[in-house]
């Protein structure tokens, strides 16, 4: 049996755990909490720091294939032990690249990747220069994650909420949809694409309301959208799942927001809504079996379930026995002892051949089931 | 969270742990064998013997719940651990009618459930004053399994071949169908009913060739196979999972051959290929959820993938590569260290809409994938 460790262990980690269990593979999990998520689901799960580079290495030492379920890891560490032999999904150089949003950014215009209009900005004076391309976002160069690390400036006057950090000022994008593709390359270089999928947002919160599989959009949008994310994924060079996120403006064009090289949220409903899912998918091409079937079992939402304002402490999930009575409904919780506001707890996917159907449901689930504590 | 354990460690084990990651749930295993299937899956693994008293009542004393994955286990530690308060699926006593072939049979005939007819036998020379009930079967009482523990009598000059230990001779059926019923029960009593599968056998071998789902029976006997199904599990008087295995003669009565207060192999497509698989459903009847939804997504069939013939040592799956490029296949390997003949080391699904695309797929399935050792 192949021996794979993965850096991390929360739900990411702790879907693909459940999906090892279909092949034969040896798992092992480094993560600090021995409580997190993936903890229990693995063969061997050592106790260590994912940014630590002696952690890591000894980690990988004795491994086959090494792969992540989040980008801030030791990445000397991994070069290292690729130098040395082991298999690296995705390749330590594409998350150098994707660590930092100023490398990403100049690796798409290096290779004729449509992204926005953008500056590199050394800290927060730098902004000044460029009031020509606000509206805009200031993008934190490392460190962000889940929304944090991003700043919107609308004005002049707003950039002194931009950071004083290397970071890109990226022209806002007229914005009318949010796609994510993910695509699959195997060692052998061959690819595979899901259908893309897309984001549908509370215009009044601002927040991600669901996600819906396949997304809405015009052959000619879904032509630019996996031409886009197929060329993107063929630079990294590298085998492994990557989730590219992309934005649709209001004439149609497509611009790549950002890349994930690894199972990604944007591909939880692949769990059971797709005839191979994306751990499934991740695991295949580990182990180097072909790559599995994209296709759709039926169209789905998938909502996330996030942790409520104002509460932190062991989670509560009210309304939960509601949505287990929903009949198409499939209800995953990440087991994690603590919420917190904003954190990620479960999520929930709905599967139907009517897309009415699967709204109805999605705004039913996320009005119903809230995570809460005592 | 609730703590619940599992006794025994096999591939039922592994499989209802997969399905544990998606609830807020504390999983504990009992099993002799550390490097098990289901071993490294759970929060706690405990090494024991399940048929020993001390064993499972020291398992069982700090949990809230257990169920188990196999019949042979330590009853009488059940039954205190029952008396002192933790939840066992199914209850012990009907683990101690299940257990034995005669209290089985006896439960049906005491309570007008439709079933071959026979006689219970103390040794083999009782078998001597029945030679009128011949061609019938003889089933040892206790501890038969999987096929084990099994011997067809044709004429009165095979008698020697039958047990001699107590067992029952049961009148041989015409049987022109196999049927397995799966039937789920609440704590509340509420129940609900998967659609029946069919067994299909090679006639000239015969071994289970694949399983179809749902059963091709008329409508006269799908009623009669969902209303003793439903009668026996409610005379049970037990929450959790029922696999009755009946069968249908060439006059289309039905009978129950016997059954498995447990999940089962007869339920293993349910994973891909039902709203709320075998697995899940007994999570939900553990941990106090409402029952799933037992409607099938697509029909199915499902080939289990047994040990061949002559092999024994370090597994080797031969036309693994070409079985993971059917599109509408899901592979599952147990990850057992070794393979023997006839152990059971992995099933494959195959959803489809076409029965054609099933019964194809599935003798391709049996014809090129197969277990060996070096």
């Amino acid at each position: 049996m192949q021996k794979v460790g993965i850096l991390g262990g929360g739900q990411l980690g702790r879907m693909l755990l459940q999906a090892a269990a279909n092949y034969p593979v040896e798992t092992y999990v480094l993560e600090n909490d021995p409580h997190c998520p993936a903890a229990h689901l693995c063969h061997h799960f050592m106790q260590g720091d994912i940014r630590d580079f002696d952690a890591v290495y000894r980690f990988g030492q004795d491994l086959d294939a090494l792969t992540i379920e989040i980008e801030n890891v030791n990445i000397d560490a991994l070069e290292k032990l690729e130098a040395e032999g082991r298999r690296i999904y995705p390749k330590p150089a594409v998350l150098r690249t994707i660590k930092s949003k100023i490398l990403q950014k100049e690796f798409y215009t290096r290779h004729a990747i449509p992204t926005a209009p953008y500056v590199v900005t050394g800290s927060r004076a730098d902004l000044e220069g460029h009031t020509g391309l606000l509206p805009a976002v200031h993008k934190i160069g490392e460190g962000g994650y889940d929304g944090k690390g991003v700043q919107i400036i609308h004005r002049a006057e707003d950039l002194h909420l931009g950071f004083d950090a290397p970071g890109v000022l990226e022209k806002l994008v007229n914005i009318k949809k949010e796609i994510a593709q993910m695509v699959a390359v195997g060692d052998d270089g061959k690819t595979t694409l899901y259908p893309p999928v897309e984001m549908v947002f509370n215009p009044d919160l601002n927040l991600l309301d669901y996600q819906l599989s396949p997304a809405e959009i015009p052959t000619e949008v879904l032509w630019k959208v996996e031409a886009i994310a197929l060329s993107l994924v063929r630079h990294f060079g590298s085998p492994g799942l990557f989730a590219v996120e992309l934005l649709v403006d209001a004439n149609n064009e497509v611009f790549v927001n950002e890349t994930a090289p690894r199972v990604h949220n944007s591909g939880h409903h692949s769990i059971e809504a797709h005839y191979s899912s994306q751990f499934d998918m991740l695991w295949r091409i580990i182990l180097g079996y072909p790559l599995g079937n994209t296709k759709a079992v039926l169209p789905s939402v998938m909502i996330n379930l996030i942790g409520a304002e104002g509460f932190s402490g062991p989670a509560v999930y009210e309304g939960l026995e509601e949505v287990l009575r929903i009949d198409n409904a499939f209800v995953h919780l990440y087991g994690k002892r603590e919420t917190r506001a904003g954190r990620k707890m479960g999520h929930v996917t709905v599967m139907s051949a009517e897309k009415g159907d699967l709204v109805h449901k999605a705004h039913r689930i996320r009005q119903t089931l809230k995570v809460k504590s005592h």
